[in-house]
């Protein structure tokens, strides 16, 4: 195992002490904790967003805490749930008056520790509504059993900006659900990555071996065979996405071409410039374009691509709206 | 070769053409080349600042072009130079009327290309200043001979800024020299990297060895051995750092962490935490920190560390100055 860390059981804590010291304006920990992380500028009255889930994806999960994003975030060790304890420390200390929503990925044991946190909430008189992102297709056929992935991003964005706009709680739950129902993922690894305190990877890879449809915790994808290029994996992913969700000529989407950790960005522009070619082949505007690491597997290669259509104006303000934390700036 | 790529000849290219569809609101090329890399967004009467160097290290070098930072680069292919006649073409469009300063590494290949640019351009009556970055300790005993690495970054900062404020072209080249004379890195890394023309790395490392000093086109360290610990490698690095120049307690610094492509965020952070404990027993305080891909060499694993230490008010002025590039936001 070849990473820059001290004891691999400390990585999370470790990490975590090291973003603590570099952002002290932008965000705290509140109980003790360093796991139960937590924005520095609280707005009152304003709906709360809090997701959270295990380490080895940033900036996912806690890098999108910030300003017109999420509000708190727990954090797991290395590909395992917060405490629903954590969670419940989080909201006590973001919740200003106005609900919390839930939002995070579609995992058992991040469900079963947030859905346990709202129960105790619920003791406090503190209203909460949750959604979990389900956006790779290749996951699941059953769109309700998919696995969240880098397209929790737009909902992060569409949610966060419905909250700093002041809306309801179930304003905010709905511009989630507005960027969940438009948004969908295609992923493709090339490496596994190892987990600090096992030492090894929980799976193998040829030499010119790649697996597509993996999930950001090695589950396995829907096929394993020979590297393809980046104009076929663009068109075999395009496929897929498109075939699980009609983008009609003339309609506009948003692009995210996300790395999972050790794919150089300039592998991930030339994978960009492919999709945009396809989409343009198409008549389907390009309204917005990501291109970098937005939800990773620690050093795993490979890639991401995520479409969401562009609903409605409004979204497009959602997706416009500037937005600043330790990890990501937009303006 | 694990690379997502169509044909390796075409990776620069392909690379740029993925550049200019997601982006083309903020930069352009110029002369039907897609490597004479240009802002869309030219600001008359400003020093125009104009950088270039070989592919593979992205955000360096084309990721600065942009607001409050540079005005256009010269893109080689892999590891090569530009061409003359390409900055050449780059600095005709983007020179606005106040003369241009040409900043970009320590590398024969870049001086010699640059600097017969610059010949060209006098016979056209343009102005022109060149600095190198030479930053990398490790690289040289000889400060003049040492290559330009991550910390480039803080001469970009400060000369952009000082360009934004409309600062006159010898301004501009002091902003850039003060950043210059207060900067110092010391990378290493942990795997190499392979470029894709060649198919294959241009050295090894074995499965539990680094290179600490390594260069980003792989230029050999000062030692290989077996892979230190986070707290290791940054107390190393800082010893070689401080020793070069030196910063009393009670003085200000920048800290810049920077991913040379495969590491994750999660250790770029417990070495940042490492490297901030260290300032803190030494009595130096942290100004600001940046921590991510500044300067990478696509996939290879590893890191360094850049210290600036913050000469003057204006500095921290230039330092905090809001920037907007395709790759780097910065409010």
């Amino acid at each position: 195992m070849k990473k820059i860390i001290n004891k691999p059981e400390n990585y999370t804590d470790d990490m975590l002490h090291g973003i603590y010291q570099a952002h002290p304006d932008m965000v705290k920990y509140v109980e003790d904790d360093l796991r139960c992380y937590c924005t520095a500028q609280k707005k009152e009255g304003k709906v709360a967003i809090i997701t959270g889930g295990g380490t080895g994806h940033l900036p996912l999960f806690l890098g999108y805490v910030g300003e017109n994003m999420l509000d708190g975030c727990g954090v797991g060790s290395v590909f395992q749930s917060p405490s629903a304890e954590q969670i419940y420390n989080i909201s006590k200390e973001v919740e200003s008056g106005a609900g919390i929503l839930f939002l995070y990925g579609n995992y058992t044991g991040d469900i079963m520790n947030f859905d346990m946190a709202s129960e105790m909430l619920e003791m406090d008189d503190i209203q909460t509504r949750s959604i979990v992102g389900a956006d790779d297709v290749l996951s699941n056929k059953n769109p309700d059993a998919r696995r969240g992935v880098a397209g929790i991003f737009f909902m992060y964005k569409c949610a966060g900006a419905k909250a700093a706009q002041m809306g309801t709680l179930d304003e905010v739950l709905a511009a989630a659900q507005k960027a969940k129902d438009n948004t969908r993922t295609v992923g493709f690894a090339l490496t596994p990555c190892i987990i600090p305190e096992l030492g090894h990877s929980n799976f193998t890879l040829g030499d010119n071996e790649m697996a597509f449809g993996m999930g950001i915790h090695g589950e396995p994808g829907v096929w394993n065979g020979p590297v393809k290029t980046s104009r076929e994996l663009a068109e075999e992913s395009m496929k897929e996405i498109l075939g699980d969700m009609s983008v009609a000529s003339g309609e506009e989407v948003c692009v995210l071409i996300n790395g999972l950790g050790a794919t150089s960005q300039e592998e991930l522009y030339i994978l960009t410039g492919d999709v945009e070619d396809i989409l343009k082949e198409k008549g389907i505007k390009v309204y917005r374009t990501f291109v970098g690491e937005y939800a990773t597997s620690m050093e795993m290669a490979g890639a991401s691509i995520s479409i969401c259509k562009v609903a409605d104006e409004e979204m497009k303000q959602w997706i416009d709206m500037p937005v600043h934390t330790p990890f990501y700036t937009q303006v």
